[in-house]
């Protein structure tokens, strides 16, 4: 599957129309769902035409690909901001999840649409928590180096330490209205460092 | 949201034809996604008339919802069986974790079928999780009372667990095609039990 390009405005005014679209397509599909969310509900909650859609985007598909990559990259993005910080890797372990279910407290609708991915685009899904996956592998690698934790695969752990965040997001932060984000991390971050033994 | 009943054949020949329809539906839902696939479809897979479909269930609907249903059941039944014997906790989580990724591998239509009910009926994919964290957090609880596990909150580390086998089965069955389950099991239980303090 090639990926058909989308377009890149010039102008200030363009860059910004584009970025409008992104955000109301994040809401629309994000409410909705990708196949019932249509190009015009999304030019209609970005307050442009209909046919400015296609300026930018040749389709839905490449829109939506773009949307998931967007958010990738934001959420690394928001997470590493916040661990670079941290004193050693079991400092930023706790810092990158409490950043991370931050995010999902912040913009539910984009655990969503990534979750929608693995069905409207698994190549544009894979990609996601694949490169997620090799960052968070590469850091877990250096902090053995450095002693700062115990040695073993990193990529098992990155997939494992992944997989703990995505599950408390959507226990705690998704389907509860008031989480005690803190508890929460404490207690992961008890498990993550020592683990059940007693 | 109510649930209408699905209902129930009393005879030998109906209580096989509805199994039938249902892994049937199994099949086709899983590999073409819930919209995509028509009651046709299924009941052209399970080599029934189409008629045949609407004794025993309603609408798709219906049956997606047992089919969810049925998973949730087949899946603890699958993993607790394989954790009776374990002489502590540690090693329940250890066989639990094997056998959770080789229910993924033997039936990884299960495993897309449960994440669609998560856009196609929301209240299903909830109770689906939410039955599994509790009886596993009971466990925790029982395991904590007997010194076999450290303490601490039961239900966030049921979570954060669910989210490793996930996590996992993900990454390591659905995307790999000869993984060594042993392997990676070796690797996340050294992670459930030490953590990665050095």
């Amino acid at each position: 599957m090639t990926k058909p390009a989308a377009s890149q405005p010039k102008t200030k005014r363009g860059i910004e129309r584009r970025a409008k679209i992104l955000a109301a397509a994040e809401q629309v599909i994000g409410e909705k769902g990708f196949a019932a969310a249509s190009i015009a509900d999304i030019t209609r909650a970005a307050e442009t035409a209909l046919g400015t859609f296609y300026i930018y985007f040749s389709s839905k598909e490449v829109l939506f690909r773009e949307l998931v990559e967007d958010m990738g990259r934001a959420t690394r993005t928001q997470t590493t901001e916040r661990i670079v910080d941290a004193p050693n890797r079991l400092e930023a372990e706790r810092a990158g999840l409490a950043a991370y279910l931050r995010v999902v407290r912040d913009r539910p609708l984009q655990y969503r649409i990534v979750e929608e991915a693995r069905f409207v685009d698994p190549e544009a899904y894979r990609t996601y928590y694949t490169e997620f996956g090799k960052a968070y592998a590469d850091q877990l690698e250096q902090a053995v180096q450095k002693g700062e934790i115990s040695p073993g695969d990193a990529e098992v752990r990155a997939w494992a330490l992944m997989g703990i965040a995505k599950a408390l997001g959507e226990r705690y932060v998704l389907w509860d209205d008031n989480v005690d984000i803190d508890r929460v991390v404490a207690e992961a971050h008890e498990l993550i460092c020592n683990g059940l033994a007693p």
